[in-house]
């Protein structure tokens, strides 16, 4: 049987390109960098934005809209943010059929122009905390761009919230980066995620302090799932966000900002994905269970659509696939491929001795099961598939997270797919400098127990550093 | 007490403008023409979303995301295409800080990009019909932008379908305008909507037959609230879309393309809204009801969150204003305003007597119920209020729609914020042109019996004329 995907061991990258297309997952658009989201991968974004979006608003958050177009000269206003986008932004300069006054730029995030309103919105402390999300899309010029991990437009959601002082702020970023981010990555995705600082020279564009959750991918690269930024004051000094406190004097207001995106599909893929394909973990699966005809004789297609009517009763996502005129075996590599958590194949052979067969995708295991109790044992089956993956997940993980004690160890390590974990001692001031000439950088800080901490200067803190998409 | 809104009568666009602001639905955005979406109008058009999305998906038509971007040269390739939509272009001519080598345009609608991948995913009868349908932001540059009704960046979603042939192409237009828009402006937004064709002069730009559902204002205008249309084979010849047949003959696909759009806010404003504000349908509704505690005193606000919590129990969207440090005047206004379809006041003097006071929002009927029995009621009453929503806006529409006799007649009719309701055969021809100098439009044509014609050239069309958004 030839081979339907190249092999992971074989070349990493290309059975990534191999799963987008064989999967139905995206497509290259027409413009340098811009994708097509095809119906299979932009139903995994349903679901995850399903399942953020419910996060979100038990955080308070309400979404809201703002406008693709931010004038030019908004950017402006803040120094770090104008510098770090810059490069990458794409001007309108005609629209109407004229040359327009002044040129506007397509948001590659909306920090300056939610400032704005928000400078319009708040008046005093009983306003606050404004707590703004949106789910919209932004574009980011990509020089190297790669389906999900880096296109030129992406979806997403940014949250943009106003706070009366710093630790409300702090408060509200890192209960976002928890339970908003951290909860859906590892209890949803089943992706086991370090959550961390970032350095100084990973922060985003404006932030005093950004706080990360980073994948591991099966390839021993990282990649950054969600971001969560205190912005101080530089937001609310450029755009005049004040309030009166209860004591009537004017005071400026802290903002922070967080988001994730469709790169979350690209991760997605790469964290749990096989040889066979992608893998979905159940919680995010919309078709949870394929119930596959084998062949429709003996009374098969008429089971397996009562099997499915069953499982859909039983608040089971689940497809029926009797397109019998398609071969048995191309079908079933195909829902292999597009990572169907769990296969039920019914079939004449099997119900001659009464069952059907329970097939799990993680690990290929064909299990012969009584027709008569194949509902049943879905659920468990499917919580059991959950609760795998992210442990497989975190076997795996952890199997590339390797001690170093100097920067060419974790220079050395990074070149082995393996993540350094080292003494952030050792790294700051000229390391991190010296990793970059590899291509390598501190994906996060964390204290020697796993939390988060409150700043890079604390005693005692750990670096993991590793080559990331 | 000072009016909180300009009075419809007094001046229409003004109170929709006061409406907008008071209500807090949305602001203008920086770049001209653009919008702020605020958090409660937001919260409108994500339950709009959700209603439109599931009947969507009952039609069979799959979610899936094209790029913002479009390349120039894409639009050309349909003549009455990009003979409608240059004027209202807005074009990227730089990127990444250089100029681009072909300008893009920002998607002014998606025919063309997804044209393009229908021609690449469609090979065989087997792939078809495809069933596409996304949520998205698309530009068209504003002359005259009006917040939500016409505004150079909105929302929307576009459906785009091939199909084998001539009569599955239109059935599924004609499925998609009667299950997905007239099922939803009917049944959930509770406007009556005038069904039937577009003329030929107000066709959709590159559409063989454009289908429309309009709603009727209380002022008398009309507005497009959503629009279902026949491409023919326009776009299938224009980016090869074609497909094997079963007896292997290359064929040209049919394509549709249908959509609805944040205009819907507007219309649902100014279909139902009074001089207190706007109201919304219960189907619509987040919030349903709103528990206001008139004043905390002698037991009311355990009472009134004991009465939402029980709402919210019996699966009604209820929110809990407890806020007594602002009078209750001043709250019950803004409620007013944003046109929550009940409230229940829980107060000491109604608790005195074992009652609180229920409220409809349509006819600002004030009841008091023994509060052991308020819950209880507010299912039916929520139904009746939707009920008589629909029934009100018929007869309110219905009152302004005249017979008329000719072109004068109708001109007449619409000057005096009426619709004409008139003979196609005394308006086809010279009849558009001379109606269109007093900005004055077909807004569709029906049978007599009010079904939908499947030509302009049928015996005993009725056209509907009237000034429109």
């Amino acid at each position: 049987m030839a081979k339907v995907l190249t092999s992971q061991a074989d070349d990493f990258p290309r059975w990534y390109q191999d799963v987008l297309a064989k999967a139905e997952l995206a497509d290259n658009g027409p413009v340098r960098g811009t994708m097509v989201i095809r119906p299979y991968g932009y139903a995994l974004w349903e679901r995850m934005q399903a399942e953020e979006d419910r996060r979100i608003k038990d955080c308070g958050a309400e979404n809201a809209y703002f406008p693709l177009f931010i004038p030019e000269s908004y950017l402006s206003r803040e120094a770090e943010h104008v510098e770090g986008f810059s490069p990458e932004l794409a001007v309108v300069t005609h629209a109407g059929g004229k040359a327009l006054d002044e040129p506007v730029v397509v948001r590659p995030t909306s920090e300056t122009v939610i400032g704005e309103f928000m400078a319009k919105w708040v008046q005093s402390y009983r306003d606050l905390p404004l707590l703004l999300n949106q789910w919209a899309n932004v574009v980011r010029w990509e020089l190297r761009p790669r389906t999900f991990l880096r296109t030129t437009e992406f979806l997403w959601q940014e949250g943009h919230t106003a706070h009366a002082d710093q630790v409300d702020a702090a408060t509200y970023a890192r209960r976002i980066l928890h339970d908003v981010y951290e909860d859906f990555l590892v209890n949803v995705l089943a992706m086991p995620v370090l959550v961390g600082r970032k350095t100084v020279g990973e922060r985003f564009a404006g932030a005093i302090n950004t706080m990360t959750c980073e994948g591991i991918m099966r390839d021993g690269k990282a990649l950054q799932m969600a971001t969560s930024h205190e912005l101080g004051t530089n937001f609310a000094h450029a755009f005049d966000i004040t309030y009166l406190d209860a004591q009537g004097a004017q005071q400026q207001c802290w903002t922070t900002s967080w988001g994730s995106t469709t790169r979350m599909i690209g991760g997605l893929i790469m964290a749990h994905g096989d040889d066979s394909g992608m893998i979905v973990p159940p919680r995010l699966a919309r078709t949870q269970v394929v119930v596959l005809v084998v062949k429709d004789a003996d009374g098969s297609g008429a089971k397996a659509a009562e099997l499915a009517d069953g499982l859909r009763a039983a608040g089971v996502g689940v497809t029926l696939d009797d397109k019998v005129s398609q071969s048995f075996g191309r079908r079933s590599t195909d829902w292999e491929l597009k990572g169907v958590p769990v296969r039920i194949e019914v079939g004449p052979r099997d119900l001659a001795e009464g069952n059907v067969t329970l097939v799990r995708r993680d690990l290929g295991e064909k299990q012969p099961v009584p027709v008569g109790e194949a509902v049943a044992r879905v659920p468990a089956l499917l919580e059991q598939v959950q609760v795998d993956l992210l442990a497989n997940a975190k076997a795996a993980r952890d199997a590339r997270i390797v001690e170093v004690t100097s920067i060419d160890e974790a220079a050395e390590a990074a070149a082995a797919a393996q993540v350094g974990r080292m003494a952030w001692e050792l790294v700051r001031g000229d390391g991190e400098r010296r990793l970059a000439t590899t291509g390598v950088t501190v994906r996060c800080l964390q204290r020697a127990d796993g939390s988060l901490p409150d700043s890079d200067d604390e005693a005692d803190l750990v670096a993991f550093v590793a080559k990331a998409y």
